[in-house]
């Protein structure tokens, strides 16, 4: 590397625009990288099998020494779900406000991770020496307590990375986004903002968390006489926190259920977040003891997820809970695209047990629409502006959006993941690529199913397979036994016994006139059955299984 | 069957709640029966590998001789679909309007089948006798022209079956609805109205086609000096017809693309639905002899269906047109539940090649909201509500609201798939079930994938499938060759040659474990064979692929 390239500042995505979610930022410069979250993704429709999505580290490894730290914004999955994967690969300290990182602990225990990871809970205002740059917390209002922008200040100049965040004049807890610090940082002066773009589609402002309780007040006002259900995010644990309230105030006894949110309640609990009013949380055990009237759930599965709480009450599969006529059910959430049909599925199966189904107006969202972006663009006025955390079209909108705000458009960078921003005091460009992408997780396995295996169970999932053995004498070749012919996923055998039948005598045939042609190698017999089996079966019925020919010797 | 049941009138929907889409209902009185729709439903995603899915008509079929006609209110693939297939088991006349059947003409020439299938087109306010029944067709609003509402004439009272239907007081071509003959119907006595819930969750009332209008020509002016490509549904007649219209007013030519657009607006223009301006139609190959800003696109793949014309625009695979910068593309239409993910990957592709994309302001619904149904029952006043085409929360929803309007509870019915309801002038009640659900169509074959074959996709989309073959010595169970192991979607084998040989040492120690013990039988091997390697693949990499073991005989 040359010692020139050595003064420019690096802005890397590592992860984010083709995989969204797996949010995850490298900010180098000199012998210094620093890493901005640590996302995970789901795995899109067509990655059958696979449980999660982590981002390719390839570049943090070799670069290992340099890296610094992990900064954490908040302490959801798609900001912080692949730290233990990435932590084996690379290690460095942790850096987090308390729930943040509490909330990783949690992760930690899970892989066996709490002793070799280094970690140190920041405060808002706070700031971490990390190599040549010093990063400061700063409060922003989000979906979760504790969610963080951070100034990191280079000599370069200064970047701001906002994070995950919205403007909340009026949160429920807590204090609004700390707009004082940013528009001090503005004064001074800020290299570039990387801003989240998740509702930059929509025009506006979000509304404040406290119309939802308005809502809630309304509902359970309306709702004395019925059990009151409310299945919202796991980890929106200042929604869970005015439930509990609201239940408080109505006289009703609560219950938290569903893993993740339990886990997540727990943590926000033991470290101060949420304080439980006395007697107000019971075991789900003890449920039947009190008047349904006087109970209320609080659970998973707002998103249709199908082994979430709700989704297996709903199913009327839930080891502890009933779906009675006469439940009131309340979705606190709006859908994640892509999971519509699934709630759908949901609100069907509660509705035919009888229950009540409540979801509009039950939910706001914890990202800031466009008129907060703006408003956070005025206090700051970046030189660069880099929009993050969305798909193509809204961080071209977004950077549309800032162009007419007076930021020339050379000055905003859409960047794909893996491309190397470059910045001095001359100016910024994208120089180059880094290795990123997509590592997929399919149970223990990191990275060992790509897109071979996933091209298969594409091809099984579609029409099944076809196996085909023959056992062959040694050396002449001799049929021994067979064909056998075995499928899966392709028909009902029993009913298609004649097909069976049928496609066994092609197969005969390719093998007799492999034999009269003195073909003797293998791969080419393979694929003479193959070639034969699959034209016969696309002819007879439009399918085109996979034909998978095994030759035995004996 | 005794005599009495015969002076019954009965409903019996044969699709629709359990398969949305699949709509189709059985009307039934002594010897006569009339199918009012026939419609196919598009695979869940459970349903790997699976073309359509069309209704069980085994009730018909078993009743084929009492079957007078097909009534069909309009040219929707949801009420058509299935036409081919169940007409191939129930031969009887087919009634609609014009373009209703000239639509179905196409699926007909498809099938081989305009020979066979004898059909007749009714106009609006005609009526055909069918037995001991009287079918008229009333003028409806909806987002095909030619759709109608039935009135259907009983021994028992009269029945209304709304279709699909909005109300549209301005609609840009043709008449609105006609309340006079609702309001008609009504003061005579309706018995039942059969009537649609698919927008009965929005309040309010539909906008009228018109305010696209007034869209189009907003952004055809605004967008002067670009290409205008718009998407938007293949059946919307009328939707195509007032974009040519605008096209030409601003002295551009239009190209129509995509298979089933094409087919369907040129049977409207062959009907006279479409009078296309002289000279305003080119064909796509000379779309270059015009400068860009002179022409328009009207395309199909506004659900972001994966081969549809837009989708491989956006892929850049389209063999006749190239997206380039600058272009605008207005998607004419909202996602249908399901394929907001497909949509939104679409509109980044088109983003990525510096297109303009378009798709807010740009569609009304075809289906009224609740302040319309509520007019037609307001109208009808029908003493039995029969709410139909929905989910179950749908249907639900509509029940409730109207026994706001003074149905009592008893006189609503929410009828799940085969369910018989029968009515006479003492009351009305479901008295039963018929064989009713989902034929899966893959390929060539209808009905021959069932639930094991579905079964088998899923695990092998999950984790793949291990082959383990091994050849025995006849009689004496010696093993003479193998243990060989392929396997497809598993893991990428080349990487993973140590595991394969651990997995080929498992099953070594079954095949050894069964012969010592001295197990002949083929069925236990292979169990032994599967637990053994299925508790070894979990253990070690908490995956579950299919396992297969295949013993052959030499």
């Amino acid at each position: 590397m040359k010692k020139q390239d050595n003064l420019k500042l690096k802005v890397i995505p590592l992860g984010g625009l083709e995989q969204i979610g797996m949010n995850m930022t490298a900010i180098e410069y000199g012998d210094t990288i620093i890493v901005v979250d640590c996302g995970l993704s789901f795995p899109s429709d067509d990655m059958l099998g696979i449980d999660l999505v982590i981002p390719d580290v390839t570049y943090l490894v070799e670069n290992a020494h340099k890296v610094k730290g992990f900064f954490i914004t908040h302490g959801h999955e798609d900001h912080i779900g692949a730290i233990p994967y990435v932590l084996k690969q690379v290690a460095a300290p942790l850096y987090g406000t308390k729930l943040t990182l509490g909330i990783i602990e949690n992760k930690l225990k899970e892989h066996n991770m709490t002793r070799s990871v280094k970690r140190k809970v920041v405060k808002y205002g706070q700031s971490i020496t990390a190599g040549d740059f010093r990063v400061e917390f700063i409060r922003v209002n989000h979906s979760i307590v504790d969610a963080a922008a951070l100034a990191i200040f280079t000599p370069v100049g200064t970047l701001i990375h906002t994070g995950d965040f919205k403007i909340d004049y009026t949160p429920l807890f807590g204090d609004p986004t700390d707009l004082t610090r940013f528009a001090e940082l503005g004064k001074k002066g800020v290299l570039a903002m990387l801003c989240e773009s998740t509702n930059v589609l929509r025009e506006g402002f979000t509304m404040s968390e406290r119309t939802v309780a308005r809502t809630f007040d309304t509902l359970f006002a309306q709702h004395e006489h019925s059990r009151i259900i409310v299945a919202t995010f796991a980890s929106n644990v200042d929604r869970v926190r005015q439930i509990i309230n609201t239940a408080y105030r109505y006289g009703r006894k609560v219950v938290v259920e569903g893993r993740s949110m339990v886990n997540i309640i727990s943590t926000a609990q033991e470290l101060g977040y949420i304080k439980m009013p006395e007697g107000c949380l019971i075991n789900i055990e003890d449920l039947k003891k009190y008047p349904k009237e006087k109970t209320v759930l609080v659970t998973t599965g707002s998103q249709g997820e199908s082994m979430a709480a709700l989704s297996r009450m709903a199913a009327s599969i839930h080891r502890k809970v009933s779906i009675e006529p006469g439940d009131t059910i309340i979705l606190s959430s709006s859908p994640i695209p892509g999971n519509e049909k699934a709630i759908s599925k949901v609100i069907n199966e509660l509705a035919q047990l009888g229950a009540n189904v409540i979801f509009q107006d039950t939910h706001v969202s914890g990202h800031g629409c466009q008129e907060e972006i703006k408003l956070l663009y005025s206090l700051v006025k970046p030189k660069y502006s880099i929009p993050i955390h969305g798909e193509y079209r809204h961080l071209q909108t977004h950077a549309r959006m800032v162009q007419e705000m007076g930021i020339p458009k050379e000055n905003t960078f859409v960047l794909h993941s893996g491309a190397v921003l470059e910045m001095d005091e001359n100016g910024a460009s994208v120089t180059g690529d880094v290795p990123a992408g997509a590592v997929l997780v399919d149970g223990l396995g990191v990275g060992d199913v790509g897109n071979i295996v996933l091209r298969d169970r594409q091809t099984l999932a579609q029409h099944g397979i076809i196996i085909v053995v023959a056992v062959l004498e040694r050396g002449s070749n001799q049929l021994l036994s067979g064909p056998e012919i075995v499928t899966r996923g392709f028909v009902y055998v029993r009913e298609s016994e004649q097909l069976m039948e049928d496609a066994k005598s092609v197969v005969m045939g390719s093998l007799i006139e492999c034999h009269d042609k003195r073909v003797n190698d293998w791969s080419k017999i393979k694929n003479t059955i193959r070639d034969d089996l699959s034209d016969y079966l696309w002819k007879r019925m439009k399918r085109s299984p996979m034909i998978l020919p095994i030759i035995m010797e004996a």
